[in-house]
């Protein structure tokens, strides 16, 4: 870290209480020795039950909501302003790590519990949610607490099902919600004026820069494809070099100019081939097609379509050339989530006067503040993780950066008192 | 085809007869609509049955010998000298073609019968053998047959057994063969003087120079290996690309590299990734690792060890510059096989007085001629087939073209009158 001011030791205990609360969490897991808290389980319950706890304990009211957000509210001096929404998710993958998402709500509960113990009051009340479940784990649909404060579920959702066939309406029904009640979760335009959602990186941009915090830019916009070459199978010992028309080669060509196009392109913009298969698979058979999927992302929409529109361009010219066939079905799309300026305007002056310095960064992942800037002002603040590792056991932060962290926040809040 | 003599219309006879007689073979087959016949099958005693009947006819003593060979004599002016012994085997893949072995049983049945009814007695007798098992379908284990004549199965090839658990010893007994008795297959080298194979080419060379016959050269050495690239798995969101240590875009890098460097060194060489297979392979996870086989053949051992080792060390540069690791491990090796000179030679008259010109090409596929030259000489008679498809019902080959070939095969084993 380039510099820092000494922090307080009030910002030193709420760290620790942070990373003990934490570990709490992550013991309410359905797999034992690992990590896994997926939406409408006993434990995605628990965890509502002992935040809201903890919500109660600084001066908060507290509710679970008709989709199983719990959610809690520090009153300001005009209860009719708009709140000023915190939050982030308590959900999990599988054999997750404890700090994506908890950090999020835990560290809201400090900047609460500051204004608790000081008798602070803002101008406007402070809400928090704890969204249940933003990762998609158990059902396979993603956002589905924050998507409940904008009454944006879609028709079908209710019928998705999990891996034992069990949809979410009856898995409501099991825990006590009422699939009839979900719209009781939409919160009014008017209800928050902003929303501030702290987060783990997932990524290595912290640790590459030395520094414990960031404020993003913008959640990355995505797409997924399923692509393929079709070529000609053949015998690897018969077949010379100039004959064939070996698919495998043609996605190695393309995939090679996929990594550097994109690393030229420069602008945040990342792609990934994360699956490939070659058919029939065989070592000694010339591969006839190749299967592999395509992940694009940028956190701005014109400049992630055009290096896309590139990449393919790219893959038709190789397997025109070889004499193959290229298909490319985009499967998923989202679009780049911009962060509100004046949001990460107050977000990088608390970071600032604390670190020295801000540094501005994309979100490659997806976060619930994509499904609330539908309809609020939103800005993240990230925490550096170590290694860049997440949706993993080893993800790790350190207290010191969790403390930091805490402050800043605070720091950002207290700047809604004017 | 740039000139051709007309052919006889024995020669026309002839091709027909082993068309028809190629047809009859793959109605033997243990999958109905589809042709597979194995190793020790009811079906590969009925083709040796019915092969066996075609060589007597042509007035050859015959017999099965130990190992399930069929075999046939059409003895010459002195019973002692060396005979020179004409073959190919009668097994096939799953859902095979019908030329792959029997064209060159049938075809050599085709020069004995020129003999018998010329009544032409050579030096030396002719001897003709279908080979058991050439292609190890059935047990995995290849040149069965073939490594009967040379006496050197392994210890192991007995117990060795199919996906019923059914070993070569139960298999044999099932037959009426004597697993104590393989021995008596091997035959004593003053037996040959020299072994000739006649088969389609299983590539496409022939048919690109437009010509129906071409002399084998060498019967290519192969090496396979298992081989992987281990990097880092990350977010494919979150992880800049300059911050990846992707395995999977080191391993297109090398693919391209294996193709671009194989194709620069000519010498018949070749090399082919066939199968590859990403970790953990999730569309939006950088893959940490991957694991792809390498096969590599040419007609000359030195040529491809170097090769191996150049591919090797790109391989490992291109890891140590992207902070990966690499690995492989040869789990395959076959020393490339020298077709006799004089005995090319010999086929090379034949074929240039037939069709104008010679072609002399390495075999990219292995065949019984491995085995035998272990003891004998041994030379290669290619036939031109459709596209160089082999191992597949499609697998084709033109009546005219096995008129060319039984006509250089007659030809040839003519030769050795003088």
């Amino acid at each position: 870290m380039i510099a820092a001011i000494p922090l307080s030791t009030e910002a030193e205990q709420a760290a620790l209480r942070v990373m003990a609360r934490c570990d709490r969490l992550a013991e309410l897991s359905e797999t034992p020795g690992e990590l896994t808290r997926v939406y409408l389980s006993a434990q995605h319950i628990q965890a509502n039950r002992l935040v809201g706890e903890w919500m109660a304990a600084v001066g908060m009211t507290t509710w679970q909501d008709s989709v199983g957000n719990i959610c809690g509210r520090y009153e300001g001096l005009d209860p009719q302003a708009p709140a000023l929404l915190l939050g982030s998710h308590l959900d999990s993958v599988r054999n997750a790590g404890r700090y994506d998402g908890p950090l999020g709500v835990l560290t809201a509960i400090e900047v609460v519990a500051h204004l608790h113990s000081q008798g602070i009051r803002l101008p406007m009340a402070v809400e928090i949610v704890g969204f249940a479940d933003e990762e998609g784990t158990r059902f396979g649909i993603t956002l589905l607490g924050s998507r409940g404060l904008t009454g944006t579920w879609p028709q079908d959702w209710l019928q998705r099902t999990d891996a034992h066939g069990i949809s979410v309406a009856e898995a409501m029904l099991g825990l006590g919600l009422n699939p009839a009640d979900i719209l009781a979760a939409q919160r009014d335009v008017n209800d928050f004026c902003a929303y501030l959602e702290l987060h783990i990186e997932q990524g290595p941009c912290l640790q590459s820069a030395d520094l414990p915090l960031g404020v993003v830019t913008a959640i990355n916009g995505a797409r997924r494809l399923n692509c393929g070459f079709v070529g000609h199978a053949g015998h690897a010992g018969t077949v010379p070099m100039g004959h064939r028309q070996d698919a495998l080669a043609a996605a190695a060509e393309w995939m090679v100019a996929i990594e550097t196009m994109t690393a030229a392109r420069g602008d945040n913009l990342v792609a990934t081939v994360g699956k490939i298969e070659s058919f029939p698979g065989a070592v000694n058979v010339i591969p006839g097609e190749v299967r592999l999927s395509l992940d694009v992302r940028g956190p701005e929409d014109n400049a992630l379509g055009v290096l896309l529109a590139d990449l393919l361009g790219k893959a038709n010219e190789i397997a025109a050339r070889r004499g193959l066939r290229f298909d490319a079905e985009q499967f998923y799309g989202i679009q780049a989530t911009a962060c509100d300026p004046a949001l990460q305007q107050r977000l990088a002056q608390s970071v600032e006067a604390l670190q020295g310095q801000s540094m501005l960064l994309p979100s490659g992942a997806g976060h619930d503040a994509i499904a609330i800037a539908e309809r609020w002002p939103v800005a993240m603040l990230f925490v550096r993780c170590k290694d860049g590792i997440s949706h993993h056991p080893d993800e790790s932060v350190t207290v010191e950066d969790v403390a930091y962290a805490t402050q800043a926040y605070i720091d950002t809040v207290l700047g809604f008192a004017q």
